[in-house]
C-alpha cells in the first residue's frame, strides 16, 4: 500500500515538494503560498463585502462559509514571510517586514483575532453581527499593509 | 460604522471585486482562484506525504492541520470552472471539463469525499490511518488530473 501512496504521490509532484529541513522549497515557492492565500482571503472577504453593502443579498449560510474560509486561510500565510524571500520574485512585501518581524507578527496575531471574530459573527447568521467585524478585519489587512505592503 | 467599513474596504479593493450577479470577476479571477486553491493544497498535501514517507518526523498535531486545510479548500476550486474560464489565461484546464461537466463534477465530489476521510483518520492522531487516506486522496487527484489537465 505505501508504495502505490508514494508512486501516486510522485506522479502527482508531491514526494519532492518539500526538502526535510525546510517549510518551503525555496523563495519564489514561500512567495507564491502566501500569494495564494492573500488570492482566496480577498475573494471570500469580497463576498462577505458584497453583501454587507447590499450588492449582494444577504445569505447567512454562504456568510458563514465566507468566514470559515477566511479565518482558516489567515493562520497561514504568515511562516511563508520565509528568510530570503524578501527579494529575488516578484513580491510586493516590505523588507522592513524582516526588519520589525516582532512588530509584523503581532498585526498578523490581531488580524486572526479579528477574523476569529468574524466567524463567530457569521455563525449567529446576524448581517448585524457581521458588519462591525468584517470591518476590524478589513482595518486589521489596511492597517499592516500599509507598513508592509509596496503600492 | 457602516460607512467607515465600506472605505477601509474600498482601500482595500474589495468593494468592487464582485459583480452583484457573478461568481468572479472574469475567467482570469477564475483561474486564478482556482490555481490558488491548488498551490494551497499541495502544499498541505506534500507535507502529509513528506511525514509518510518519512522526510520528515511525524507530528500528530501538524499532520491534522495540514488534512483541515487541505478537506476545507478542495470544496473551494470547483465552482471556479466558470464558463468561458477554459481558455483566455494561462490555464491547464482542458476544455472536455466544459463538454463533460457532470463527470467532472463527480470526480471533485469524489476528492471532497476522500479529503474528508484523511481529515477524520489525522484526527485520530494515527500515521497508520493517515497513509491509505491521504494515497486514496492521490488517487483521487490523479485520477482528474489524468483526464481533465494539460500536460
Amino acid at each position: 500500500m505505501q508504495r502505490l501512496v508514494l508512486a501516486t504521490a510522485a506522479v502527482l509532484g508531491l514526494v519532492t515538494a518539500l526538502p526535510a529541513a525546510a517549510q518551503f522549497r525555496n523563495a519564489e515557492a514561500a512567495i507564491k503560498y502566501r500569494q495564494s492565500v492573500m488570492t482566496l482571503q480577498n475573494y471570500h472577504l469580497g463576498r462577505i463585502f458584497a453583501m454587507v453593502n447590499g450588492r449582494v443579498p444577504f445569505d447567512a449560510k454562504v456568510a458563514a462559509e465566507d468566514a470559515a474560509v477566511v479565518d482558516l486561510v489567515d493562520h497561514l500565510p504568515f511562516v511563508a514571510f520565509t528568510v530570503g524571500s524578501d527579494t529575488g520574485a516578484k513580491t510586493a512585501a516590505k523588507p522592513e517586514i524582516w526588519k520589525e518581524r516582532a512588530k509584523f507578527d503581532a498585526m498578523a496575531v490581531k488580524l486572526q483575532e479579528e477574523t476569529a471574530k468574524l466567524h463567530a459573527a457569521a455563525k449567529t447568521g446576524s448581517l448585524d453581527a457581521i458588519k462591525p467585524a468584517v470591518g476590524a478585519v478589513a482595518e486589521a489587512c489596511k492597517a499592516c499593509h500599509d507598513l508592509y505592503r509596496k503600492e
